[in-house]
């Protein structure tokens, strides 16, 4: 890969400046589209120490409006960010739709530098390099557009550049002394390096290396690939525009998952008061525990309108420590959500360490009421199974304790509870028209339902069903699942 | 304060039973209401240890609809927040307009705790109580609703309560053992919280002393002060309705700070050549000094439209490493900034220790565009003085450099740039329709400006008026001033 990139190319003073200008315009006018468009552009700047990734983003910042583009240095790492799986330093910062995000630094660094010390197994660093495939295929399904630039020098230019900083250090003030390495290892990082590259290439997000041994040749062609690589999108943006697919009603199973739920499953009250006491006293210690061995968790709540959702997470909440736990209840999404992947959002709201995050409706939206209003197309709820697969392993695989319910009622007991609802003075706020106009599609969403479950059931991730037409075994029975997760965990 | 309030008061069962569904149906219609209304909510729960505080923020999230309450617990500190000023955490989570903000610790904590350990005298903690009253009026100057709920205990009834948790520890597992100090610092806690709530007691932020020693009366009480809170807001809110202000011209003044700067001044080529290649390796050497130091600085940069912000703010950031600094630049709010207050998104993007934030356009918005176009009524522009003063005060007193530029050029100058920017293909997109609509105001703007850099040109953060007309004097300018801070700093 590295040996194809042509060597020795130089661009002269005179050609340098009589080209700029054009390519400015052109980079200038592709921005002010762009801004319109709904397209995030990642430029991922890496390569060869001493290239000059720097300059590189200088210049881009130069050549382009600055006012659209947000530069990342993924450098230190704050607590904050430490405390959570590896990606949520790089979702909180990808750029929102119509923006450009210059990353230097990325997602490429952690593990060609865990490989480089070692830490990794070249088959373990393949594993975090598919992720890494997975999660630009991701993006730039979403629309992203993914510019990812090696720049690259020849072992002979590196070695003299080395030497110049080391005779002139006055003239080299833009270069942080720790940039520099050994020799040895410099031979090693571009082994690993063209490794990474080699497996990462593809057609959504392919590797641009360019020759980095003539500044003025480095940054044209920088640039021409920059500008290549924006006109090609916002083209392809307008001849397609976005796809509108017709919503299709999903097909009712034979006998589904939620069929097997037993409903009938009931507590008494004093039998209820007895475990209730029992299992809230049991997770209130469990939460300390589990926040001392510095052990996150994250509970989805999804189910029925009325089903009790909101009554079940009271009965979880009131045996934690309001310092331990946050609810992020999802509504409609802001317009800096919208302007970014729907899992953003949820991302954004991972707990810290030790600390508990609960979601009353969650990132399943999008295969339930996304996909049957028509608010996600068709292969974007198709392709989410898998998206949501991999976020919940990342949680899990960062050490997250993970909680999936969904609680079920019968549509029997659903209409009973709206009534009841509309009786009762406080309980009125809590019964809208939405409300009914969901229950209509009732069969809709127990199939879509269905399939999630199937879908989404994993090993690290189980969903957990419900039965919920007697709410006290529905809260024990949610009580006493995420004790056990708890449990096995600590 | 304290022993004003009536000990020994207590509510049955019954009374309690009756009371309740009534209390509940009037804070979700109340709160239901509120969504609706632009105003941001916060109740902060704080009191005695033992009085219940945990069990108030719970039944708060019971009675209300949990979905609208960001319950916050200011506990442990993460280096994202020491690293900026103090008020930052608190910043970050400020709830939008039309949420209610639940917080349990808060901006009282911190000086009661350093009071108590000593490290504040009385007159400092006062100077801390003074800042906490302003913090609180600016808020509710915006629309927040602030209730602040102090659970009072008597001596006697904390005692007895410390001896329950010693003996019957299982009785008290909702109890942080950590909670508990020793007697003789209770009393210090209690006669330095007096002194806090007393000092803090303000019409548009009164502290409301509840007595906790019966946990029925506690709570009923606590809903019913939120209630009439809410109520009274609502109602205010639907009796005065926004306050639409005429648009006062601003007047011009004699000769005015902008008269005096000497627009003459220039540089020629090679003598600016020399002067940006010595003050960029200058400044390139003293960030990377205050990143070790830890100090961070914060730019920010306004001046007319063609002033040169964008190329001076690159001569800047050129000589700067890419991972040390980042622009914000200033565009139209997102409408989860619209939900806050106006400070709220600068506050926002703060830079953390030892790093650089470049606010291209700034909160001086506030006084300039949205005060001359209408955006800001009157009072809301004329209190930002003093609220920027503050603000700025803030970072200063944190440790950050501030520098803030003016670019001023001549109205003819302008003219000419303008026009320039017509004819080059590549400058096209930075003139827009806008840029002439402001040209038309200048007289307007000027007068606006002249104010803004009286009344903010504070000792700690001064203006620095930059001429102009000549961009290469106008650089040398800005790099030299921003050199000599960190000089002055380091």
């Amino acid at each position: 890969m590295f040996e194809a990139a042509e060597l020795g190319r130089s661009v002269s003073k005179e050609d340098y400046e009589a080209k700029v200008p054009k390519l400015r315009a052109g980079l200038l006018e592709a921005q002010f589209r762009l801004r319109s468009s709904k397209l995030p552009v990642i430029i991922i700047v890496t390569g060869a120490d001493g290239a000059g990734k720097g300059d590189v983003v200088h210049r881009l910042n130069e050549w382009l409006d600055p006012r659209g583009i947000d530069t990342q240095a993924f450098w230190l790492t704050s607590d904050e960010e430490s405390e959570r799986p590896p990606y949520w330093r790089f979702w909180r910062v990808l750029p929102a739709r119509g923006r450009i995000g210059v990353f230097f630094g990325s997602w490429y660094t952690r593990p060609i530098v865990r490989r480089l010390a070692g830490k990794l197994k070249n088959r373990e660093l393949d594993a975090e390099l598919d992720r890494i495939a997975g999660f630009e295929r991701m993006l730039a399904e979403d629309g992203a557009v993914i510019i990812k630039l090696w720049l690259h020098l020849s072992v002979e230019e590196q070695a003299r550049r080395f030497r110049d900083v080391e005779k002139n250090p006055e003239k080299h003030w833009r270069i942080l002394p720790t940039d520099w390495h050994s020799p040895k290892l410099h031979s090693r990082f571009r082994e690993i390096s063209e490794r990474a590259v080699r497996h990462t290439d593809s057609a959504v997000a392919p590797w641009q290396v360019v020759e980095a041994g003539d500044d003025r040749y480095r940054d044209l062609t920088v640039g021409q690939i920059v500008l290549s690589a924006l006109r090609a999108a916002l083209k392809q943006k307008v001849m397609h525009g976005p796809k509108v697919t017709a919503k299709r009603t999903p097909r009712a199973a034979g006998v589904s998952v939620l069929d097997r739920v037993d409903l009938s499953q009931a507590l008494a009250e004093d039998d209820y008061a007895r475990k209730l006491e029992k299992y809230q006293t049991k997770l209130n210690r469990l939460t300390w525990a589990a926040y001392e061995k510095r052990r996150s968790m994250v509970l989805v709540f999804e189910g029925w309108d009325a089903a009790g959702k909101g009554s079940s997470i009271r009965r979880v909440t009131e045996a934690i420590d309001p310092r331990l736990f946050r609810i992020f209840p999802v509504a409609s999404p802001t317009d800096e959500e919208r302007a970014h992947h729907y899992l953003w959002r949820f991302w954004r709201h991972l707990p810290r360490a030790g600390m508990i995050r609960i979601y009353d409706r969650s990132w399943y939206g999008r295969v339930l009421v996304e996909r049957i209003e028509g608010y996600a197309r068709e292969d974007e709820w198709k392709r989410a199974y898998h998206e949501i697969n991999d976020f919940e392993e990342q949680l899990v695989e960062d050490g997250m304790v993970l909680g999936k319910f969904w609680l079920h009622i019968s549509k029997e007991e659903q209409l009973r509870r709206f009534k009841q609802r509309e009786e009762v003075s406080f309980k009125r706020y809590k019964i809208t028209p939405d409300d009914w106009r969901n229950r209509a599609k009732w069969d809709q969403y127990s199939a879509a339902v269905n399939e999630m479950v199937r879908r989404t059931s994993t090993k690290s991730a189980p969903w957990t069903l419900v039965a919920g037409n007697d709410k006290k075994f529905a809260r024990i029975q949610i009580l006493k699942t995420i004790c056990k997760s708890l449990e096995e965990a600590l």
